[in-house]
């Protein structure tokens, strides 16, 4: 078959990464159309690749005929309105979290998509694709630690821009781990718990910097997780796994190692998230556009077109870091929220 | 001049590992008596050492004139009669964790001996004299880490003796990182909490087993603790300290790494304390036997026979313990309460 | 542009996995023309891929105007003929090495290149597209170790297949090393010695393994490599450079680490060849692609339609590896014997 | 019994070490006498030590009826003479390698001493006493490895004193990696070449830095050995062993590990040989002088008063090194020239 046409919708940061891999690596899509809130930067990316259009209206974007699939890398507040666009016309997309900004919404959005009756939406966790942690997942189901007890994550950022707050190391930083709990665990978690330190001088004033954060899972496994967005010195995530049989830790990110004057071993951490999870988007979007791909050619109305975190797996994130921000206020244990899943047909 | 003439009351595991240590390496130092409620142990053991007696009354052993300085490693509801007695006689004590069973005696211990006016008594905390902690106070110190902030630590055992209760998770095992705690930090503790995880399926009945610690100092600083006593796989010890310039870990037990068939590469944990801590005890038990030597040749009733840990710090231990347990039974964080130090002249 | 039209020549162990590696991950080639001595093989291959047809000769499928650029992925003895096939025709090639199988015809390969005025052939010495081998090359321009002046190879193989002989571990397994070391230190080797200690007790009767391999380059520098493929435990490829400055590692394999019982601790290593440079080949092969491409598109007949090692690197390293069988008879070091290659217009 | 009374003769960077040590460390010996050939460094240090006194002339030190055994850290070419007058006083002598600056003095040595009937001379290759090749040995004989077939060593320091030379280089640094040869595989050496590159450009001016020795055992076994004297580094010493079951590596120093701004991780390398092996010094004096403590009191004519190499040892040595020295000119190989060991009844 011809390629995928897909299109990217928001081309920042994030965005612009989404349309220079599909548009120089990944096999069987092409980036067909361009959207974004600054038209001229739309236009400007549009202009360098082969077919590629900008379009100034996302929902135009959603329901040009010619676009097969959407990767949607707009700012959170508008992912609802775009997202009810692409279940309405029956597109395939790859949603960057958050599903939504907030519980009542993504809650909508999952019960929406379960009417339709197949699956459209992925929500990019992207760390469910890198090496590493489908290796630790790959330990645990191999029943190499018995069975998992205890999980430790330390999550920590060079440093943050302007304007990001105590709120949002919960709900950008930590998200990432609840979904890696979800994840590693097959398993809900059921309460959240945001511990702060003195903060760390070096932090802008009025963040509170480092958090820890304490989860526990419906089976009582427990999580803690160091969230520390201004080190200043690199992009560090690592994660070990207790189990009864032993443990297993990933993340140590050793690679050249040098020997220098004066008298000193060791090597370079990752800079920022592209160089540590390069490899985790790479294959999240090959094999969701191999996903989409084949529900497309199978032609059948009732095929899943994601291979990957779901809708629900939003919704849940959301659930937890919207307890998760209660707790940062109150320093206790918040008891998490969420819906019967049972109870929503086809979620 | 002559050897320090030393009594090692108490010839269990500890006690016996002290004894073959002072007989074989410790300079300036010989075993002079031993004493062991089973009277035919310390009879044993004293027949083969050159001009060692055994001596059937703890407290006779202190008081013998030919006895210079005191090792204490009976049991715990022992040491606050014994250590008394060591006081009164003037003669110095190392004294094997913990000082005494409660907070109340450890206390009075503390008075007791800062009215004599001079320090006598030093406890048995001996992590503070391995290389790798020293290395790590020391990289604190030289500002590498700039303001600490977090610690994190592991501490976890292959099984536990019969008998190992949930509370001695905290009063035997965590008490090693209550003092390291404090020892790194120079700060007190002012609250834990301890988080009780679904527990290992191979712990035995009743045992909640791994415990979370999380503890705060009184600048703010926070630490968590993962105790597992039952993981079947090593003595594992890591600590890892986060600070606003950087971070540090120690523990990470590499020594010969081996390749071997079929694809594995690694090498041995050590298993259990003797070897992870065998530098920490000699080195402990060196500069304790220097420092007794140093304070009786100066034949200064002022001063100091210690070079360590202090009656003070075991009094802290007991008191962070105490409210540790009472936390294992509410899982909410417990103040702890301790008197001011400044209010008890000497201490 | 459309999809550059690949003719895959020996789909074997290695050729299968060009086909399916450009069948599914490389953006802008697909397999357009399968061929193999085994005729069904190529057969039900390309009934497996739209648009993908078996041809039974290799110079038909060389000279098929419907195939823009050729993969060799042949048996060495058929190189020479199919390579001139490729000249003849104008179509880019990527080889497998060897380029030949002996000296005199890699010889006559470049100067039939160089009379072309453009080149058309690339040598597969994927190790050159390693992500690790980039930041040891990279670490040295950098000046990160001042003068390179030693390098330590280790080259392990679990295994070989059955009939590998001493000469083999020479011309396939060193063959790697001596490209590394000329691409590394871009440098010629002019000397080779190869020492043979007493076998390996597991390896066949026969067989030299291990041996020591040593190089001297023009400037002077030394590479030792370790050369031993019946270890029986895994894939170990570990490169050092020591220069004036400090010295650099690569091949570590460091991923996720286990603690397990009894008291061990450790990952594993890559268990073969594409495990470990699985990564290596799609870079290679994806920068082909782009090179050939962008060739063709520029329809400019002085063009390059290559982008790494090309036919005087494969030349150089039969060169050395002609020299190391010698030495591997003699035990002595022997002179590597190279026309210059100023001499040869356009090489 | 009373303690050992020890002579050290030179009290130079080594000698002062074992001073220091003795005096403080080891258990059951007293530094008794000091001699030095400048007599004030000598009367400077006895005069800080209870009960030690400093004497002029090392013969009469050695023959003085209150020595009990010898440490000898004088310059090798006063080596002879003193080992002999050891030897006729009955004198138990650690000797700082090397035994004799020669084969021949070295051999007289050996046939000396046996004649005596029990051995007195041990020679201070301290690397057996170190824990990580303690495990390597140990590794190798529990059949771990299988056959060991290679080793590979490393030895770099940061630079050397004023004077150092190339056959210095291996005289004095690669005789520790050929004891550690002989210890390790329990061979002898036969053959050795030494390799020189391009020299490091920071090496003093005609000093052949760095040097490749290529030694071969009596079995076949192959050893290769970088060194590097220059590296404006640190102290590294790795040695690994690759067999027919796996291979095994010491030397890692792994202690704390650290994370810093800007986006490194790593440690520090032991800055000198001090740190490197200071407990393989402490454990070597301390069974050397528990060894000669067993002789002495077991009054048993016929006792050995070493624990550790012997003088064959250090002959042994002392004749590859010679043929080394004579590869350092010539480049190719040398074979090593020794008398066969059961030859000399005793030795």
């Amino acid at each position: 078959m011809s390629e995928l046409r897909v299109a990217v919708l928001g081309v920042g940061l994030m965005g612009a990464d989404h349309v220079a891999r599909i548009d120089r690596k990944i096999k069987g899509a092409r980036v067909a159309v361009v959207n974004d809130f600054v038209a001229e930067k739309a236009e400007q990316i549009a202009a360098g690749i082969d077919g590629c259009r900008a379009i100034g209206d996302p929902l135009d974007a959603i329901a040009d005929p010619e676009v097969d699939a959407v990767v949607l890398a707009t700012p959170g507040p508008t992912h609802e309105k775009q997202l009810l666009a692409c279940l309405e016309h029956g597109k395939p997309v790859l949603c960057e979290k958050p599903l939504t900004t907030d519980v009542t919404t993504s809650l909508e959005i999952v019960k929406r998509e379960a009417e339709l009756g197949r699956r459209l939406i992925q929500v990019g966790f992207m760390r469910r694709f890198d090496n590493e942690y489908a290796a630790l997942k790959a330990a645990i189901a191999a029943g190499d630690l018995g069975t998992p007890l205890v999980m430790h994550c330390a999550h920590r950022n060079p440093a943050v821009p302007h304007g990001f707050d105590s709120s949002m190391v919960v709900r950008d930083s930590l998200v990432h781990e609840v979904d890696v709990t979800r994840f590693i665990f097959d398993d809900e978690i059921t309460s959240i718990q945001i511990v702060k330190p003195a903060a760390n001088p070096a932090a802008p004033e009025g963040l509170a910097d480092p958090q820890i954060a304490i989860l526990r899972t419906a089976s009582g496994k427990h999580v803690d997780v160091e969230l520390f967005v201004t080190t200043g010195v690199a992009y560090e995530v690592r994660t070990e796994v207790v189990g009864e049989k032993g443990s297993a830790m990933i993340g140590l990110d050793v690679n050249l190692v040098r020997k220098s004057a004066p008298g000193t071993w060791g090597g370079q951490i990752t800079p920022g998230f592209r160089e540590r999870f390069g490899q985790a988007y790479d294959t999240e979007v090959q094999r969701w556009v191999d996903a989409v791909t084949a529900g497309v050619t199978g032609g059948n109305s009732a095929a899943n077109f994601v291979d990957g975190p779901t809708a629900w797996d939003g919704y849940a994130a959301a659930a937890v870091c919207e307890a998760g921000v209660q707790s940062l206020h109150s320093g206790l244990p918040v008891e998490v929220e969420m819906v019967d899943r049972a109870s929503i047909k086809g979620a």
